[in-house]
């Protein structure tokens, strides 16, 4: 058996970004960047004025000084001319700053009459005013490659005049379970059958991590079913499979697999939920996919998913490969010796008078019980012989719901 | 003025959540559930067991005792007889307990010769059996309503047999951005013109919140091209302006929609970057469509959209419409006092060596700063007439990374 972080490290060490494509920026919402935006324009392009005003010479702006309005220059309708001695322009939040103008008479310092404007409050030279290019030059990296683009950034992007961004390809990911058992929801459900909820959920989370799922017909507990279905993810960026249960865990997907060149990398992980893990690439020479085969069981499915298939999609994703974010939290109870399998308990979370998060564990901890799973909040790590802990320890946590896991 | 809380209060009072749509399971994720999902069956169906192995009577599984194996039962493939004394049956995890049968010895704990078995441990009566309705019975409320799916409530709606879900319709909201100095990205750009950045980060925004925003083509700055593509909303959910600069904030978007209606409920506060907002309801009798108008400078808009548009996103799409979610971190350097209006400093994050979360503002907070905005990890909330804190004291923050703003 090998730990979870040697598992998560030998997964990643196959993997590499997809390829870049070029998406509009309107759908570039978090995408991520597979080069660096560079600003196409300076911006403000000119000294432009940050509040509605007057510009005018600061020489001419002091207390009680009355002055000749010769225009007005709304955004986007620069005045054409200069402003003299004596004379003021009218301008508004952006509009640039007129030749000869160097100081800004807020709108509420200013009583206008007619064609003249009186000073109310002496104004500073460059006050207001906003340099050119003190948000960005042109050439500028506004935005660093390898970054998932926030709202912020797209409007960033716009901004620097970028009609169309270089992305990574979303990753492809096939999802397939395998079980004569299966039925997918709504369909007739065999005797002894159960409803497929691993693909859906997988498909989820790949979703959630910005990848591209397809979800493949359920195949049936024969090697040429199951190798039948993985000749069509040719092109994909990874299968995850999910185990036939009705014969052992994995044993179907590898001999399968087998026949189209399997290279396993390793298949047992001293964790809990999860200790079958299956991972290693097959298929033909220029075609060589990775295949993640988790467990059967649908919590420890989920767990290893999160644990592993979060990662590698990041990693196929151009970002980097961490491990899931953890936090802390008190133990919510007592928690007993761990043996030598890294654990990870579903738990809830409440924050306590103190404002500290806490995480209590479900009593049982039954590794088929989906719906406990999809109430907890989150997961206490804990790591292979970790010491019994008493209530309000300090533990280790991953947060679930980010993400929308 | 009012202040931020009565503002965003007269918002949501004004709102309810969009109507109910249909969607296939493997598009319902992170949509909002606007019906309890109810199990369709009982989960296991029946007595499953935990683990290979055997199916046997408990008193026939003391050590050393040998059974007669008198079936298999591969999941999805149920033993059709009974198990009677002295008699075992071969199960995997998953597998339907077979009538007779309370018992289960584990594989590992077994010695298979020809049709015989040997228990090697003896066995506990209903040890590693799953009884029937352990997950969730049949009529079970499974996921509540109200719900932004997760991964993990994808798939315990696909266990509870359900391929379609009732969730909230996205959203609709049009993005309208005024002004004549305002060119799309890529296009020419008039003289003393900018590039839209608004319309493009608010609809990531909208999309981050599962809204469905539509781009509306940008307004010059005449009542008439304002309250044309006004008219093009009917039937939205929701129209959001970002101001014409050159007129002064809102004037012209109030003047272009009391053509059409407008009842405007308020347009101060109390609050910075941002002052000027706007919110009414305007379009004929049976299509009266809330308006939100925001400040037409980029981080003022953003950070107006984090305070208010965001909650009435949630408000609209089923959601409990709170307050953005805040944490608390030590101020990375000293905070003057503030005046009347609430601040939001944009803020860099960091964790120090005692693991605490330090918000470090920029020290320029200029409201034209777009670039700066994409760094900022957080904005600082400074309510009203704060007093000046020390560096290393507790502030309350906004974390902008979270839901991809």
């Amino acid at each position: 058996m090998i730990s979870v972080e040697e598992a998560r490290a030998r997964i990643l060490a196959g993997l590499s970004p997809t390829p870049a494509e070029i998406v509009a920026l309107a759908e570039a919402w978090h995408r991520v960047t597979s080069a660096p935006v560079l600003a196409r324009l300076t911006q403000p392009p000119a000294d432009v004025s940050a509040m509605d005003g007057y510009a005018l010479r600061a020489a001419d702006g002091s207390l009680g000084a009355t002055l000749r309005v010769i225009g007005a220059a709304p955004a986007g309708h620069p005045f054409d001319g200069a402003v003299g001695p004596g004379e003021a322009v009218r301008l508004f939040t952006g509009s640039v700053v007129p030749l000869g103008a160097d100081a800004i008479l807020l709108q509420e310092d200013a009583t206008r009459d007619a064609d003249s404007v009186r000073v109310n409050e002496a104004v500073t030279q460059g006050r207001h005013i906003r340099r050119a290019g003190q948000d960005f030059a042109a050439g500028d990296e506004v935005v660093p490659a390898g970054r998932q683009l926030t709202a912020r950034d797209i409007g960033l992007a716009a901004a620097a005049n970028h009609p169309w961004l270089a992305v990574h390809r979303r990753p492809r990911v096939g999802v397939l379970a395998t079980g004569d058992e299966i039925a997918m929801p709504g369909e007739p459900i065999p005797p002894g059958g159960i409803v497929s909820s691993n693909s859906h959920a997988l498909a989820a989370l790949a979703r959630a991590a910005g990848a591209e799922p397809t979800v493949l017909p359920v195949a049936k507990d024969t090697q040429e079913a199951v190798a039948a279905v993985a000749d069509a993810v040719a092109g994909m960026d990874m299968l995850v499979t999910t185990g036939g249960a009705s014969v052992g865990d994995h044993d179907l997907v590898i001999q399968s697999l087998q026949s189209r060149g399997l290279e396993l990398d390793f298949w047992q992980i001293a964790m809990r939920p999860g200790k079958p893990l299956l991972f290693g690439r097959f298929g033909a020479d220029r075609n060589r996919v990775p295949v993640l085969g988790l467990p059967g069981n649908p919590v420890s499915a989920m767990v290893c998913a999160i644990l592993f298939l979060l990662p590698a999609l990041s990693r196929l994703s151009g970002l980097p490969a961490a491990p899931p974010a953890t936090t802390t939290a008190l133990a919510g109870r007592e928690l007993a010796a761990n043996d030598h399998r890294a654990d990870h308990l579903r738990a809830t979370l409440r924050t306590d008078a103190d404002g500290r998060l806490v995480a209590s564990p479900f009593p049982v901890q039954d590794s088929a019980m989906l719906r406990r799973l999809a109430l907890a909040d989150g997961l206490i790590l804990r790591p292979p012989h970790a010491p019994a802990v008493p209530a309000g320890a300090e533990v280790t946590i991953i947060r679930l719901a980010a993400l929308g896991l």
